[in-house]
């Protein structure tokens, strides 16, 4: 789910910001934990090598390829790749979360105009709401894996209640290769066109109208597919990852600390840890490990959007409206201001 | 609430924007108080310290960490990951602020459409704004610490005069989990779909043109509730906060005045009071504040949104269009151009 | 008004944009003539006092402080802060004007759907095109400060024939404490209702187009105000002039030239003007300008908008469209490549 | 086709992007395989005419040169050039593929509208349908090498049955110079204008709608032509180009190890394969080969899009709609949760 | 006319861009034929006076003011301010093409509905799209150089057949000091009332749909006279063009290679022709004649928009449209996989 922190910098306040540097879930720490393990075990299995295992030649031979190495270091603007990479990747997420379908729209449209209170107009909202969310299903399920884990079979979504045994078997039958989460939305679409023709829905306006929003639903889940389908082109991801990936393996050799009697310029000191190269490492590391997390915001990462929560919630929303709130409202009165 | 300083400079002019250094309310300096005292008085700790409390072994081993910090400080670039997780966040600022909703559009038209001077069309006028508003309140107290401390409670609406206490009630009781901000919105539609059946709004094209403008500001509420749960991810903003804070832990041991005598390279000379690398405290951290002050553009900062204000702004104005301005003109005449 | 230069670059030529430097109007010249003169005028102090006024203790101490200076102003990035604040100015800026209303299209459309010459139609065009000229003049007094001069109470605007004196005291009883531009519009909008009462309009479908664009119009309005109303954080502005300012105040010192005979480094050679600093002072306070000219894009600079001149246009525009151009057309007869 | 490999980082995991070095298919290594050939080979041949072939006069001359050399890399900020293009190249690669157009919506509302079951409503939805496609094929071919391999006439298009022979006669003797892509959609839409006449599409409303989204897809058709006819300038192209290959071509010369008896300052040690260089050559090159790849996305890359599979599935989604879904939604019956 | 180099490089390839440093038209050669020339003519003319025209003394001030130079280069972030610069004018351009108004869609949906094959009908439909690009025509020449050029006055539109005498003097009767290209679209839409009362256009809706199609093309219109109207401030450009040129005026005397034997640092060999200074040249000021093709992209420049070949373009399909498409379509058969 996503991390939710902006209540705590509400209001800018002493050390602002410092204060999230606390927090566990989803930080750059529990992202980074594994990595910077290994890359401190390395590390320090490097120097342990040239501080006790290596003769002088030999040392003088580290020592040359350590500096050659750290020189590089400084070649590569890895910062500069990152920045670019990441605006990319930031604004990619985010135009694809805009695209994640709401029922609500089109659901608050219908109930509007197919607002009659008897069973059949009720039954025709409910089918309308229950093909909206099956469409979005099957979208979903080719697009995040916590969807397609919760529903892996039709089976699942009829148990869920979702769809009838009957509809699945029709589902089933309509020919085509193609993913078919159109399917259940035609069914809607013809829903409405009979509510319209039993005149349950008055007027031609009101028709066009949900027709539209339903249009506008199937748009959306038609664009989650595409950004599903036309990611960042892989060169991109590996020329960023290669850069950040060399600089610290450069790193592991370019910054230990070598024999300070040699004098080597920039290896005048011995601190033991390399606390700034740490804190590379987190930084570095961390704006790489942003752009890993938003690349794919339907994983089940901390932060990746909580699509079954969504569900859950349009789910909720679209029967809550379409039982409890259709074709009534509170008896019309003199409100408190009046004059 | 926001700063207006764009009249001050609003032809460029001599010094122009430096003027602006001079404010208090909304400043860098306001919002760096603390942080720079603290910061000022680390620093002339450990320069006290170094310089009268340190034997000679000790200072030498000082200066040497001091060397070190130093040179770490150049190998962050701050102002590059500044730049481009500012830019982000002043991007997202912005959408944010446009998809806070007005009601204004919805009242234009429905009083284009809905203009009858009876007693039943005022109320029905009156109603839908009420509901429009509540809906509003609803949403803005999910996401402003300002507008749930002005109305914590469904009393305090119903007490503010935006529904009445039937009204709250029916609304406490339509069952769902999820924020029911929606309830109202379906309320001032069915009172919409009620003025068409009665006749007062006189055209189907009259009630799709509202029902549509308030399916657009149930959208843009819907959106600042999103804005609201999927922020900038967390890892981002740790490791701009990481970066800009070790850089200045790093100054504060690295930027010291070493003894002149040792000859240090960068070290040269000893004024005391370290005039740029406060500058550039305000600088890059003024900078880092800018994102903190826009992650939550609903806080209660000299420099947030005025949500409360805006509140009552379009409850005035949507009364006065509904009361005041409704199904009126002045008297048609031939203008003073008229030939 | 907004210099256009673009014609003097239509065509890329030898030397293409050199030919741009030999503006005066508009120009970084202009803009830092003050700024310029007041720099060189410091800097020569400073100069003539070290050369002639200081002992040599004193110079030696001068030096010391301006290498100190000197090695500060390649510690801010001055290029990458301005590049980024500009990016961000510049955006806001197109939008903002792009935001500015243009009757055109409502006019365009509403002399489609009541194009009758009789005189009461064509009272009704005139009407509603005066009353969108007066919303908008009402809001542009809030936003530009050339609007305020021109128009400073109500009555100059009913001198100017955009409202009748009865008009102006109808507008000034509609009580309500907040900006009231959308009353005129409200009136429009009622005149048209009453227009398709009368049948001069002839559909629904008519009134339904015009009240559409008059609604987008008041949207644009108001658009206005909110970009008038919420600038970029005051913050963000003054951390760039700090940075801005606080460079050059370094260079005042750091990039004097110092006694060769000592032969600092960097100080080696004494030629008395300093022409690359003024050249970069023109350039990175030349790149300021830029955002301070186009913070408030409706102030009196000369490349500002020229908000009277528009509204000169808009009104002879829209009186021409209204009177001259309503419900004619040439004879259709068969065109010259008939075959 | 396009590379899909957010699946295997949709989580982030240790290592993470580090997995997507070892992908082959569309990678860096293989887009960059003959050129790092060709690069490591005339390094290599260099460096052996260095090593020996010149005799000492000529080996001091060749050394200048290469320390020539390797300051100017350092004077061309490749990365910053590299990083502005490459976002102008993203953004429009991905605008272009938004703008391919997909039949969907326009089936999807015709269905909703056009519904019969009798057979001439069926061929009227399947003739839409057919001049869609063929519209469609006539755009994609003049902007696809893909496409235009695989339709080269238009007999091909006849034998794979999206028009028959009459209509290609027919398509043929309209006359107009430029590309006629509209040509079949005006026919589409003549024929739902028939269907009107015909009483097939019950309502103005429904005709209405589907021309609505007919024009749309045209409007898409001609945008991808638009964005195949303006292509970012060359000037910007070989800018970047000739920043990129002189880079490297400096750095063949300037990157060799010289004889480190002379202790050159940077050339102090020879570990004979230039690893750092080579990681740059498959960074900045890898950087420009995506702009490469992206300028262009409707090429034959492994990474551009699939246009064929794209039109192959639009087909069978637009048959299956017309066919299967029309009309018809399973019979309308309580839910599970009913109650 | 745009330079089309896409499809060379539609599949990335071995040397991929290389082959586009090839071209000639529209190339940064092309462009930069002059500047370069002078270049190089006045860096041979000092390299020329510097080794045998001055005495000694004289040299040795001429190698520090070289070296003063030479420092400064590095003091001007060309790259950067090139690179921000370029962005917001290649958005620009981009944004200022895509509002070039196209008539098809208003034509394609006119035919819908105007589709009568009498002549009354037939006129009507021409006569329409004849005024549309007159409008254009009008718009263009304000805007374009090559367009003012081939219309210079009205009666050069009468004698390209667009408009007839009589029109043309209709039109300039209008009273308006301000650019009339509304004029006749408004007798366009005009003529489309007088269809819908003749009863040629069958239904409001369809009024409706083309009317609002032309007022978008009139906003289009209108847009691109904005653009024109408001370009990015002087100051801006002046400012980006001082540092490019300052750059290389200080390049002139900074590069040359100075006497070897009084071994400057970095002035160490002599290689005469200073190569890598020529390739920053071709690259610094081909990106900025980047910006001078694109701040207006109606000149005359290889790779400007061409708009003359756009209208003719507009005209064909326009009347293509208007006279061979309307209201036919193909026998309506069932199709080759019917089954």
């Amino acid at each position: 789910m996503t991390i939710i922190y902006q209540y705590r910098v509400a209001t800018t306040s002493f050390v602002g910001f410092l204060k999230l540097l606390a927090a566990w879930r989803g930080s750059v720490y529990k992202l980074l934990f594994k990595e910077s393990l290994v890359f401190m075990g390395v590390y320090a299995a490097i120097s342990l090598t040239y501080r006790f295992a290596l003769n002088d030649q030999q040392k003088l031979q580290f020592e040359r390829v350590a500096i050659h190495c750290n020189s590089y270091t400084s070649l590569i603007p890895v910062s500069f790749v990152l920045g670019f990479y990441v605006t990319v990747v930031v604004q990619r997420w985010w135009q694809q979360f805009r695209n994640v379908p709401w029922p609500d729209r089109t659901i608050f449209v219908m109930c509007t105009y197919l607002s009659g209170q008897e069973e059949r107009a009720r039954i025709m909202r409910r089918t309308v709401a229950r093909y909206m969310m099956f469409g979005m299903i099957l979208i979903m399920r080719a697009v995040s894996v916590a969807v397609m884990k919760r529903f892996p079979t039709l089976d699942h979504i009829v148990e869920a209640g979702f769809i009838t045994k009957d509809e699945a078997e029709i589902y089933e039958k309509t020919e085509c290769q193609y993913l078919k989460f159109w399917v259940p939305l035609m069914w809607a679409s013809n829903v409405l066109t009979r509510a319209r023709q039993e005149g349950r829905i008055e007027t031609e306006f009101g028709l066009r109208m949900v027709i539209e929003q339903l249009a506008d639903f199937r748009d959306k889940c038609s664009l989650c597919f595409v950004y599903d389908w036309i990611t960042i082109p892989l060169v991109y991801t590996q020329v960023v990852t290669l850069a950040v990936y060399s600089f610290f393996a450069a790193c592991l050799v370019g910054r230990q600390f070598l024999d300070t009697e040699k004098n080597y310029p920039g290896y005048e000191y011995d601190i033991y840890v390399p606390v700034f190269t740490l804190l590379q490492f987190f930084f570095y590391m961390g704006w790489l490990k942003v752009a890993e997390q938003m690349i794919n915001p339907f994983g089940e990462d901390d932060d990746d959007y909580d699509i079954n929560w969504l569900m859950d919630r349009h789910t909720a929303v679209a029967f809550a409206l379409v039982d409890q709130c259709c074709g009534r409202h509170p008896p019309l009165i003199r409100d408190q201001h009046w004059d």
